[in-house]
């Protein structure tokens, strides 16, 4: 049986932080959308203290991340916010990434959070119905606003 | 013609705040979702730094709000989210939910994110035209995932 460790990220861990959301983005159709780079992640989670991350280990090889940071909600309050789950796909199947994103409710509880939002893509099946086995709820009926700014 | 100003909220706010929070929960026909009180929105506020917001006036009464806090894209770096952007039916169509949402970006400017997010309901017409005037970019494959923790 292969044994995974889920764990803190740390500076070490940027370069593979920055490889599974490269990976993701491919996943997600996008990956021309991903402007950020091993420096900008550094400097946004060391000084800006923007985000916080696990990875999921094996063999000392980082083959799953989390990343999530805090959100408000004005009805239910303080919540935490996953902003990217990903396991690689030679280490799916062995539960990865429900514990990655068990570990993320796990902070997000001691954190003072009462709810932990994601979003997923409406074409992506196998997510969803992994997260509703999860107790997710699921909402369909709000769009995304973006407004480039800089 | 009827003068409004645009400032940051302060604590003699809260009250307003909330009151306007709970007229926007039930145009957006979920009333009873709304689980915080003042009480609550204040020490998130003030002790935990959970969000900012804006305030528009009329005649020293609070007749809009716009409530944000920093977030987090793995493809974009720093970004803000708007939480809640509303304005009372009699403030209506002389610009207010404009000039709460420009002041609203350049908060973020200021606190250097690059992008401003926040959702829309899909039926809500009147909002996606005006999101669109301003130039937002509405994306429609994603779906919100949520799931209590506490």
């Amino acid at each position: 049986m292969i044994r995974y460790e889920i764990r803190k990220g740390e500076e070490r861990d940027i370069p593979a932080l920055m490889t599974l959301i490269k990976e993701l983005a491919e996943f997600e159709r996008a990956p021309e959308q991903v402007c950020t780079d091993e420096k900008i992640l550094l400097r946004d989670w060391k000084e800006h203290q923007s985000f916080d991350f696990l990875v999921a280990e094996i063999n000392d090889r980082v083959v799953g991340i989390s990343l999530y940071y805090p959100r408000y909600s004005t009805w239910n309050g303080r919540c935490y916010y996953l902003e990217d789950l990903y396991v690689q796909p030679d280490a799916r199947g062995m539960g990865v990434g429900k514990a990655l994103l068990l570990a993320t409710v796990e902070e997000a509880k001691k954190a003072g959070a009462g709810r932990l939002d994601w979003q997923v893509l409406d074409w992506n099946e196998g997510a969803v119905r992994f997260y509703k086995s999860l107790g997710a709820h699921i909402e369909k009926e709000w769009w995304n606003c973006k407004l480039v700014i800089s």
